[in-house]
């Protein structure tokens, strides 16, 4: 069953007429096109009863045309693209109409609203539950997208020296990375550098690699429509015991998460065994943050691994497991890895060494 | 008076007690407060009467609280944000809500709408005509990125060669801007060659760049919170007299058109004295793309250069101007400069040549 079978499927339980998708990243996971129509218009509309048919921008019309085997229509800047779908389309009256409400902004969706006059009702969850289970074809993929993080981050640490800026180091990593034909990065690359780590969210910049400090590197790429995020944490110099406890704590509190999932556990169970270790070492308000995100196409998608989650995992979840303790003004660290639940365990993605990796600065 | 100030403003013109804002460029662009929540949720809420007020995920409350002046208050992943916005929130009776419809999608309308109980309105079209005149300070930073541009593309003029991949030239071009500060692309960096620069959303590659032929880079970088975008199509070997003559129809078409504008003349009529210049020359039907886009903190933001937009230009108003001529198969040809509008005419925010350049492959 392809998945657009899939769709037609649900349509049939639900007993609506018409999906309607509007998030690239979903219409690239049902069909193989891939499209960023920035601003413009496209939907991908998947019926009960007919075949699909997309509506892109016009200058989309011929590249669309040869990937698809259904019909695919468009139109220019210049035009109103409501009249242009309702004038497109099959005319049928939907009932019921499912549509992305995660990604649908309001008023594409009053557009849509003045294209069908059923009701409408919301597609996310479904089309998350689709991608929440990766196939094999996807995980090798992932698979693919872990080893060249894996070799991301080993030019990072190729490239430590007090002579570099965290900006220097993330130039030399893309630049290796583009060399290797990734054409882009997950998300923007993160080498942060002794107090600057402490912050989650810290924006690298200018500052040179401290000594006697530790440095993290939090970075992924996009390969084959799927991607990879992992963080390390090392020491360049020699930092002070402190510094390499908290390292300790964090390893602990991840590598406990990574030994405990396995089918049949919930996402908040693998938060809290995480959790429970930083906590008991005395920094939980130092942890301010889920364990972990599901990734795939997009690097942040379901399941959240978190506190309040009850979902229980399956085989072929892909997520990150990542704790981290960042005390302000003194220390940050996180560790990450990605990876899928496996028939009686987890298998991640990224194999970077993770005891304490010193560096001369 | 401050941009809160205009929006406040705007709330009494409307009779309106409430604007809530969730796309981050927008919060950035009031509040100098810039962050990604990715999936989280983040909202600015902007009342008629009392003090703003922030809503982050919490660990964004620190970072905001010391650039901020007004309440923030932010929520654990674990948490529900809508109970949280519920409680967090001064207890007013707003009977007229504006929020950003372009944005805002139907999930989060949706907690909103749980939130209040008020008529919603769309706040788009007032931020973004807010957004559509720079100041002096904004026109600034665009000078300074558009400098970057340049410098970027001089940097791939300088790697064309025939031993280099499309992929490349764009590792070099983007190793480069990182090794000066610049942490972020505008876009994907676009290096094109032959019949790959026929695609005018062509996907650059490990093609190796062609001889006798034409090579087209598009570009731009962000920095200090603005973007710039550039285009330039240079010559490798000696390219035969149609694809020079493709090159010239196109820069004739640009150069008309920035001659032309000045306030006063409206979009469409920009639109229409370049794509003039292409239909005379009888290559119309391979100009499917409007004109040009707005350009600032975005990359694509308001005014669209495009047939039926009569916006009629005014100072301070910033777009690209970027015709483009695509025969499949044989040759691609775009030219693309973004700038500013002033007093009596148009000031281009990049300047690399455009005579036809030609290297040596």
């Amino acid at each position: 069953m392809t998945k657009l079978d899939q769709i037609r499927c649900y349509l049939d339980q639900q007993k609506a007429e018409l999906a309607v998708f509007s998030d690239p990243v979903s219409i690239d996971y049902l069909t193989g096109f891939s499209c960023d129509p920035h601003e413009r218009q496209m939907f991908l509309f998947v019926y009960h009863e007919l075949a699909p048919v997309l509506f892109v921008p016009a200058l989309e019309v011929a590249r669309a045309s040869q990937i698809l085997d259904f019909t695919v229509f468009g139109y220019q800047d210049s035009e109103n693209p409501w009249a242009k779908i309702k004038k497109g389309l099959p005319a049928i009256d939907a009932k019921t109409i499912y549509a992305e409400f995660d990604h649908l902004n309001v008023s594409k969706f009053q557009g849509l609203q003045s294209v069908f006059t059923g009701r409408f009702d919301n597609l996310t969850p479904y089309i998350q539950s689709m991608r929440l289970i990766k196939s094999s074809d996807e995980i090798q993929k992932m698979i693919v997208a872990g080893e060249f993080a894996d070799k991301a981050v080993n030019i990072g640490f190729d490239n430590i020296s007090l002579q570099h800026t965290e900006a220097d180091i993330i130039a030399q990593i893309e630049f290796g990375m583009k060399k290797q034909g990734i054409s882009k990065m997950s998300f923007d690359t993160m080498v942060l550098t002794g107090n600057n780590a402490a912050n989650p969210h810290g924006i690298p910049g200018t500052n040179l690699i401290e000594n006697d400090s530790l440095l993290l590197f939090d970075l992924g790429v996009e390969t084959l429509g799927y991607t990879s995020d992992m963080t390390r944490t090392v020491a360049v110099g020699k930092p002070d015991s402190f510094k390499t406890d908290i390292y300790h704590i964090c390893l602990e509190a991840q590598l406990t998460a990574l030994e405990f999932i396995k089918p049949g556990v919930t996402a908040a169970q693998v938060d809290a065994v995480a959790r429970r270790v930083i906590e008991k070492a005395g920094y939980g308000d130092y942890f301010n943050h889920r364990l972990g995100h599901g990734i795939g196409m997009d690097v942040h998608e379901f399941p959240s691994i978190m506190a309040g989650n009850d979902l229980v995992l399956e085989e072929g979840m892909c997520f990150s497991v990542e704790p981290g303790i960042y005390i302000p003004g003194k220390v940050g660290v996180r560790i990450e890895d990605c990876g899928h639940v496996i028939k009686d365990g987890f298998q991640v993605f990224t194999h970077t060494p993770k005891e304490l990796l010193y560096f001369e600065g």
